[in-house]
């Protein structure tokens, strides 16, 4: 405070009530009142001039006060329509001055007149600088960027810049920001679990800091899966999830297939009582349908001809493994066959290869950038005149004894000797990739049609990837009688599900389909090797949260 | 059975076991053997005989047996590779042999040598005949086609051939086919509640029928959707609503969106408790979530940026309304903003602009087969410089007043006010379509931000169509300090909804966006009037099957 704002005098009215009832006279008040009003001009004048010192002040001290700062909280209080960038587009920018919004992903300050800031948006980073400059930076702008924390969101004004060398630790190396405005949108406001650079770390780079690093564990992540989520993997984890749907309708919409929408709420327990959740139903109960199957059998009856449906299924199976979920998005399809259930086989192959197909071509950046930390050979798939590998649930279990398991094991196929399959069939066929028909009858739910010629056999497959199971499908019986007959070999009450009987009994068109499990896919393409990974929030026996 | 298949002689042993111990010599054992093997033969003879004649005298009396029947059991026995063709491609075939699976919609015999058969795929028809002919068409054939019932399922061999005059009662009515064979793949085992001719008739119909046509209501039609769905209105809804769908992903898409999915079940009643179904879960209990809400809000929290996601979202709301279902598509996004909320609010116009393009321009036969059933004022939108009507909630509120409601009913706009809304704004500004902006705070859920002028104001807007709501969003609150605290204003622990805070403590971009649902779009598009009819097979508090 400058000397000149102090105040030069003595307040006038010292002890206007000690005065009693022998007051003074009115002169005196008039005098004391005009003393008095002199005082407050001067005192106001006194003011006025202090504050224009404190102003210059301030300005001396710190000339970039309008260049930096917290910003009022974002209520759209006005719309300057000023183009923001993203960080992307900036190697095409030299020269330009851009506005953008990024999250400080890391800063280092060098010396007390620079500092570097890595800015993110998404999977991409740019490195931005900040240097201490006469009437654009000052010393206080500095010291204030250098403080902002990791995960911040900030407004960034600045130059791009052809940077001197390729910046290797950022995604977009060729230029760089010079920071002239920073402006913080959003600040962290908790202690951060673990950074999003250690939620990026590669095993490889952790062994290699002699585990200086933090390995940021998956309990861990999904506790805090807001964080996880914005690392570079999972990033593109989830657009690859996204391009994966993507994939899987225009295939189906471009053979004839319509999108339904069937009701997750189910007045009775379907397919098989015991893994389904209850429901509170206003007065009664409900169940969650633990799949598609009868609603997408009876838009075949209603005569859709060709359907497919994305949406949850639950299943209510206590099962605490790497590829288990008790949510998880199912992909059905389910199409009607004029000669043979082949046909759908066929048609899910083709969406397979399709998918596979448009994953590598336009979605090669995610890849890569999931390989970083998730490193997997690349998976496999045949082509060609022979086209995908097909065999018999008889062949595979040949397959399996020949390479020593015990026959006697094989009444079905566990996820051991599943997996066991998967390396048999790769180191002789060379595929990540196939088909298994024809499965015992009595492995298959009742809906399955059984084999024309042998009725211990059924019209139904499996297809896997990397030796696990990704997609079960079958023929469906559409005869009510053989229907109603399996249900109660199964020790099903047909009564308990006129609704999707009566489908049949109103005449029916054969049909197949399939259920494809998308977490799944996605995890094995990628060899995340556990399934929460592939799914944005997991939900797990144990794991309703966040 | 003719004379020629009788048994000439007696059975050659006649009482061998009463000979008891004085029984046969070793000579006379060997003479009956012989005689018995004669005798064997001589039977043997006997009933080929026999088959032969039976075979000759059915040819004579049947020389179309070949030609029609019920096929076995589909199991896919064979797989001859024959190409079967869609009704839809007919016109084009003039002159070929085609082979087809289709619908009986009707038949009418007309006399005893040539009967009509309408057959149906999907919303395709075309009539079919067959015409008693030598060594062609036997009476007996005739017969048992006119005998068929109405919703067989049936495959047809004929020829296609221009018909003399166009015929009304198909939708391809320049040809017709001329059916060579028939045989019955899936009959009808039960009685017909209604036909689907009957669900397809129109009001007018019915009416200029004298009411002699059978009237479906809507409950008996719900209780046989399986047969309700297979009309040509139905199958023109179902197609629009894929169509809609699709063009929301579509707009999105290009605008930088990624589809997400997000968990159903939730460990805590989130948003508001009441209207939440609870699921019992392991040995605790979970919630079905009442929308993505927060889910896409924490993905935003963690940088996906624009994020949409179309999947179920339950409501135990005891509605039992023309507006209301307990399960529903919920088509939602979120995008951060950069300036300001409006971004957010002129990207869902565009959405639905895009949309009302889309379904017009592509759809237009769907749209008319639906317009039949349920005629309506042609859907009205607003372009041009001016674009899609936007007023604020007080401006609404003023349209009401003047037209005669009292100001101190109008807190809130109720269902009834919103529709005579509706009427007002049609009538004044000629559109279906517009935005309500501006809604007050109190009307509105804890995490929408509040206006920066007038804090009983919010950034919020509703969009409607033909007067109902379709659309609510909002700028959301993205400050962990301000949302905790609207929380403790509605009543809500903050401690239960742990997980969704944290996000905004890590730091989060200003963001907004808006939930649509997928049947009241389709409903009022349509003007179905009832949103049961926009939904495959609705949920309400009274239905959960089929």
């Amino acid at each position: 405070m400058s000397e000149a704002a102090e105040p030069t005098n003595q307040p006038p009215t010292e002890q206007p009530e000690a005065e009693g009832q022998n007051g003074p006279s009115k002169s005196e008040l008039k005098k004391r009142a005009k003393a008095a009003e002199k005082e407050k001009k001067a005192a106001e004048k006194a003011a006025k001039q202090q504050e224009m010192a404190a102003q210059k002040s301030a300005a001396e001290v710190d000339y970039a006060a309008e260049f930096y700062g917290t910003l009022p909280l974002h209520q759209s209080q006005s719309r300057p329509h000023r183009p923001r960038v993203d960080i992307a587009s900036l190697p095409s920018r030299d020269g330009e001055t851009v506005l953008l919004r990024a999250r400080i992903h890391n800063s280092r300050a060098q010396g007390s007149k620079m500092v570097f800031l890595n800015l993110r948006q998404r999977i991409e980073s740019v490195q931005a600088l900040m240097i201490v400059a006469p009437e654009k930076v000052s010393k206080q702008m500095l010291k204030w960027a250098a403080g902002l924390a990791t995960e911040s969101i900030v407004l960034v004004e600045g130059v791009v810049k052809k940077s001197p060398e390729i910046i290797k630790s950022a995604t977009v190396g060729t230029v760089e920001v010079e920071v002239s405005k920073l402006f913080l949108i959003s600040g962290v406001e908790a202690r951060l679990p673990f950074t999003v650079e250690d939620a990026d770390r590669t095993e490889a780079e952790i062994e290699a800091s002699g585990d200086q690093f933090n390995r940021v564990l998956l309990d861990t992540r999904l506790n805090n899966r807001v964080i996880d989520l914005r690392s570079q993997t999972n990033q593109a984890i989830f657009k690859l999830q996204a391009a994966l749907g993507d994939l899987f309708r225009q295939f189906l919409h471009s053979n004839g297939f319509i999108e339904i929408h069937s009701p997750k709420l189910q007045g009775a327990a379907t397919e098989s009582g015991a893994s389904v959740f209850k429901v509170s139903y206003f007065k009664g109960g409900a169940f969650l349908a633990q799949s598609p199957q009868l609603a997408k059998q009876m838009a075949i009856a209603a005569d859709f001809e060709r359907v497919y449906e994305i949406g949850p299924v639950f299943r209510a199976e206590d099962s605490n493994t790497h590829r288990h979920l008790t949510e998880f998005m199912g992909l059905d399809l389910e199409m009607t066959i004029e000669e043979h259930y082949h046909e759908v086989m066929e048609m899910l192959d083709g969406l397979f290869i399709s998918i596979f197909h448009g994953l590598r071509e336009k979605y090669k950046k995610e890849i890569d950038v999931v390989n970083k930390q998730f490193p997997a050979e690349e998976f496999k798939w045949r082509e060609g005149p022979d086209g995908t590998l097909k065999f018999s649930f008889r062949e595979a279990v040949n397959l399996l004894v020949e390479d020593g398991v015990a026959r006697e094991d094989l009444d079905d196929i566990n996820t051991e000797n599943e997996k066991r399959l998967g390396r048999i069939v790769r180191a002789k066929y060379e595929t990540d990739y196939y088909i298994i028909d024809k499965f015992p009858m009595e492995l298959r739910p009742f809906y399955t049609m059984p084999d024309p010629n042998d009725p211990t056999l059924s019209n139904s497959y499996d297809f896997f990837m990397r030796g696990e199971e990704i997609l079960s499908g079958a023929q469906r019986i559409h005869d009510p009688k053989l229907l109603e007959q399996q249900m109660r070999n199964k020790g099903i009450d047909p009564e308990s599900m006129k609704g999707y009987l009566d489908g049949f009994r109103f005449g029916c068109s054969p049909h197949g389909g399939g259920g494809i499990g998308l977490e799944r896919v996605l995890m094995l393409f990628l060899k995340l090797n556990n399934i929460r990974r592939a799914s944005l929030f997991p939900r797990d026996p144990k794991r309703l949260e966040p």
